[in-house]
């Protein structure tokens, strides 16, 4: 077990400004005027480290872990320039928002990206490295308006999996830093280019640079297998309650559904993202 | 709008029997001693009065309401014979597991089904009706040892979505009638088939029907995509934190895996399960 290094603060006091802080960091008007947000347990902390996210601070309470490497991800944080501070456990359950806490709850700095950032993915034909599975053309999820954050995550895991080169999130109405983002996204929200942009200049963008907007809607006549989801791609989601846009329907290049047996409504966004972005990756793969 | 029908009870007590025995029924015992699970919520009441189960009785508080056919609702349970009853709102509250009550909540009876249930499926051929998206071939999903109720209810709508003939659950950690399935399965309980056994008489009557088990796990060599998912077919999957068990992974026919980019555990078993079942559904319907 390694020691925590330096001399380490400790806060005891519910009362504590710090601890008021890191409660009104869990709404979006705080978090943006902080610049900051936060990141809870141990996996999605780690996972921070290990994507290089400068950890502003580090919060724990030994109380509550349950396991014991912890002190070394404490240790790995202050090495990477993270304050830390010890919380009793009564404070670190007022500052936890899961309900089941492991004693670990990090500050980290809020980042932006354009679409501009993804430029790198357009070079000439081989000019970029070969992503994942799916070959070297550019591979994109965009999803409209996702309301639920725990859903935003889920679908930053399927991109993740499905090794999408990026995730372009439109007119959010969640914040991709809302903490349960963070936890439903398991970290991965660190590893997945996410860029947050309006909807007119995504479509205007993807145009730009050549790439299939395939979206996904119930009424569509093509089933989602039957079309050519090889080559430069973005899948286009739509949000829960209210689906895809007329901006998007009208703009996309080929609409498609998923055949559905059952209830209308077994297939949450989520599962249809996941559907999709797997057969696409079944298609990319070269195989059939 | 309806009126409710005969004369109601009304609760106002926190402290009588009923609710406490409502409380009671959120844990699994009380559950099986009284033969009776929660089914709370709107949608999940309707659609179990749609598949004509049996609701025993139904609570209702109308300070919780959200729409305005919650009276209809409750006629429609009174007419199949459930007992209605009213509750103050912070009974109501009391009794409720959701974190959004609706107002509504029935007592169903438990079920109980064989695998013998399903032998329709295997008349001779041609002899049954085409299911769904599938053809004619059975369509099965087994799960093994599921522990979580959100896992399960998730799967259920999968199945529902993919048009499986039933789900095989088994050596359960999670009680099907968990409220928690009720919930995630946005009531699709009642209407897929459910038969809960033993991992090995599940196999042995696979085997005996010849259907084709292909079960997912991270080790194999095969992809899922690569193998021939028509005819009859059982989807197996193993638990969240073990896998496959041994016993499958000896006993299947085919292992197969899901290619993977990212994060080693972004595919949990809900989003692992509703690729595999769609790739059998693509694969099913003829087209390629």
């Amino acid at each position: 077990m390694y020691s925590v290094g330096p001399p380490i603060e400790r806060i005891t006091s519910l009362q504590n400004p710090r601890v008021k802080q890191l409660v009104k960091l869990r709404d979006r008007r705080p978090r943006d005027e902080a610049g900051v947000f936060l990141v809870e347990g141990y996996r999605e902390i780690r996972r921070a480290l290990e994507k290089g996210v400068a950890l502003q601070e580090i919060y724990f309470s030994p109380e509550w872990f349950l396991g014991e490497n912890e002190p070394a991800l404490i240790a790995q944080a202050q090495a990477a320039g993270a304050a830390a501070c010890e919380l009793a456990k009564d404070v670190f359950a007022k500052v936890a928002y899961r309900e089941r806490p492991d004693g670990l709850l990090a500050v980290a700095p809020q980042w932006k990206r354009a679409l501009s950032d993804l430029d790198h993915l357009f070079g000439k034909d081989g000019d970029r490295p070969a992503v994942g599975l799916t070959g070297k053309a550019p591979f994109l999820l965009v999803v409209e308006a996702i309301e639920k954050p725990g859903n935003l995550g889920t679908i930053l895991r399927s991109a993740d999996a499905a090794g999408c080169d990026a995730v372009i999130v439109c007119d959010p109405v969640t914040d991709i830093f809302n903490p349960n983002v963070v936890r439903a996204s398991t970290g991965v929200l660190f590893s997945v280019p996410l860029v947050v942009e309006e909807s007119t200049r995504v479509q205007a963008w993807l145009l730009e640079k050549g790439v299939r907007m395939v979206a996904t809607t119930p009424g569509a006549e093509k089933v989602y297998s039957d079309v050519d989801l090889r080559g430069p791609l973005a899948v286009v989601m739509g949000s829960e309650q209210y689906g895809l846009s007329k901006f998007w329907l009208a703009n996309c290049d080929v609409p498609v559904r998923i055949p559905m047996a059952g209830q209308a409504d077994s297939l949450n966004v989520a599962m249809a993202t996941i559907i999709t972005l797997f057969e696409a990756v079944r298609q990319r793969s070269g195989k059939s």
